[in-house]
């Protein structure tokens, strides 16, 4: 029995130990991943989009399996409650509240200091990997310092005359934006390539990568949406990045985006806002069973705030179905582009669509194409077939523009603890400086 | 060295022990609570509403302490995506997906044990407080099992008729419902009476109750709005409840609702649907209390949907501006009601929704109000009420019924982190059984 008794003290004094270093071994790697405008209804409405119907179950999504809390989203008081993506990135990146359209400054104009920085500071190699221009508010949220989200040249040039340790702020930059680097007046693509960096501009050469700075800009603005591009773009980019970044023995940290979410979210297409979050979804798939391998990283995913507000269901009618959006085969901008430029097409539209349009709806788009050709403008077009599909899925929205709900948090990995139920978006930041050591 | 070594192991062994024993320690009383239609969007707003614009910061709320999670709420696949109250509450109270209208019957009409039964069954004392009828469909779910919600007195006649253990099922029941319980061809009341139960029509009988069985009818149907009513109902309810519950050695199980959430959601009521949280809130605050003296209580708190497409901001203004619903003196509705049976005077309205109405809105007011006098119909004139506080307020609505956004968890008290995470709502009741002892 003293025996036994003594066998299972060390066990428990063994176990007691492990315990306590394992809660205190700070994380090696972050990876803070942003699906821009991704609130709580896109997030539950991506279980039903990707249901499964030949099962009579609904499956659960990667989502549902590293959910952990939510965080609330609110700028400085001098922008109200609803925030945009600057005012909302900057809280991420730095852990303050600022005013709608501030880049990684305070309220008083003053630059804070991002996790991005503080990490590459003390040693760690640092990535961007986003569908939107790389210079775009969240990004830039985490590597620059501007007034104003509209300031793209500024922001592009400090992207190469802002360094730390001498060293530009990010090892790998993938992402959108050859028209705010390459310019009439500067070309700091050129820039990089003599500063040491491996520009790349075409997904091919994702494979090709054989230097730890990279600048892989595959669009001039922003990217193609998903629904129009090679499937996994978003997943493709990050394991590239990673496959470098995890070169630097002292670890790294690094921001993807899903950031086309939001502009789906804007244009009020749930079909393109959809394919987005599954691009996103598919690469966190990936750095899941990255971190399975490397469970000395941690991974947390949140967003911004949530845009449009979408709500899954509308009009009294209690149903949604996200059957009408699951084979679509362009995204409905694309269709209605393609469109213009032809006559007009019902039996290609539905082909495009996936699902038969009716008569009255035949009728409708011919309005609307008719529209489009007198004003040469895709938009009568486009709006006709975002319409067509919100009234099939029965699917609302509020807005254009952001609302103000909380947003859900997941995290694996490394200390994912730390993001369990009600937190603020600046505490994100908070965090993560902690988890960086600082 | 030894002795502290030997002295720390006993240390860690009994702190393991004790851990160990307390998480497996199941509680004595369960209180189921449900915010009916409290979706994200609105545990969110009243954060905004709640706010104490004189200080610089936003203070977070009851709910943000005790966040633990989300859940779906999606039907029975016969009835797509989007869950009414009572799927959704027969979800929460058995375990068991079913169709809409449902009432703790399965999807081929067969009855289903409520966690509720199963207490009383294992000799807990059970109770109900609602601000609904006590028949309607969340504590119906609980209680009863018929076809259809709709058949309220059937419902009712199933909290005499059906005993479990010789018993009535629900010890304490407080609401609204005269109309199911006396009615032309049978006067529940008059048998509860007989069947030794203290029966009460006035809050002010709640501080005399001297029985362990309580039936409490406050109104025919549905309680009035909290903004019509004194100050914390709800809560003043639940405490006369739990006094009489807690007398019972074995513990209890009880089902709270702040059911009226959901009537200011479907009516497109920013204003009442946000007394209706408060209500709730300010019962969960002093539940907290409660369980902070009796630890061996859980409670756990959730929505069985959301409702309106609720979106706290709308039309691509990035702004909310919860300051114009927090003076109200009456509920729109009110107002509306008590401004027909006069003329039209616009500055009891602008003094009953405490702001200064201007010339453009009394306007509006005075159509509306024209048009309800000529249809002898309040509609007009609360309609148009709603629609000055939307725009005030940039507030955003998609449809008068439910939305499938997934709903927040929250929990705390003994057992409380089995609600950690995404889960199902269903998950809910299967966790509750366990914990039961089940």
């Amino acid at each position: 029995m003293k025996k036994i008794t003594f066998t299972l003290l060390i066990t428990i004094i063994a176990s007691f130990t492990i315990n306590a270093s394992e809660t205190k071994k700070l994380p090696k790697n972050v990876i803070m991943v942003v699906g821009d405008g991704m609130g709580p209804a896109y997030t539950t409405a991506y279980r039903y989009f990707k249901d499964d119907p030949n099962t009579p179950n609904i499956e659960s999504t990667i989502f549902d399996d590293i959910l952990l809390g939510r965080a609330s989203t609110y700028p400085a008081p001098v922008s109200g409650l609803v925030t945009d993506s600057a005012a909302s990135g900057t809280a991420l990146a730095t852990g303050h509240k600022t005013y709608n359209k501030a880049i990684g400054v305070d309220v008083d104009g003053k630059p804070l200091q991002s996790v991005l920085e503080y990490a590459k500071s003390i040693g760690k190699s640092t990535g961007l990997v986003v569908t939107s221009q790389i210079n775009h508010a969240t990004p830039a949220s985490y590597t620059a310092h501007a007034a104003s989200r509209k300031m793209y040249d500024e922001i592009a040039n400090q992207y190469f005359d802002s360094k730390i340790n001498n060293q530009h702020k990010v090892d790998v930059m993938m992402g959108g934006g050859v028209k705010y680097f390459k310019r009439e007046d500067r070309n700091l693509i050129e820039e990089f390539k003599a500063s040491g960096y491996q520009v790349i501009d075409d997904y091919k050469q994702l494979s090709q990568i054989n230097n730890d700075k990279v600048l892989g800009l595959f669009a001039d603005v922003g990217l193609p949406w998903a629904l129009d591009e090679q499937p996994h773009r978003l997943k493709n980019m990050a394991m590239a990045a990673i496959d470098r970044l995890d070169n630097n023995n002292n670890g790294f940290f690094m921001l993807i985006e899903g950031s086309q979410i939001d502009w789906g979210g804007h244009a009020n297409d749930i079909a393109s806002a959809m394919a987005e979050l599954d691009d996103l979804a598919v690469t966190i798939k990936w750095l899941r069973n990255y971190v399975d391998k490397n469970p000395d990283t941690l991974v947390i995913i949140t967003a911004d705030h949530s845009t449009g507000g979408f709500t899954i269901g509308a009009n009294g009618d209690y149903a949604w179905h996200p059957e009408f959006i699951r084979h679509l085969k362009s995204s409905p901008e694309e269709i209605a582009k393609k469109q213009i430029k032809n006559s007009f097409d019902p039996q290609v539209i539905s082909n495009e669509l996936g699902f038969t349009l009716t008569d009255s709806e035949i009728a409708t788009l011919n309005t609307a194409f008719t529209s489009s050709k007198e004003l040469l403008d895709k938009k009568p077009l486009y709006n006709a077939i975002k319409k067509v599909i919100d009234i099939r899925t029965n699917t609302g929205w509020t807005t254009g523009g952001h609302t103000a709900v909380d947003v859900p948090v997941f995290a694996f990995g490394s200390n994912k603890h730390e993001f369990v139920g009600q937190i603020d978006n600046t505490d994100i930041a908070k965090k993560i400086f902690k988890l960086l050591g600082k």
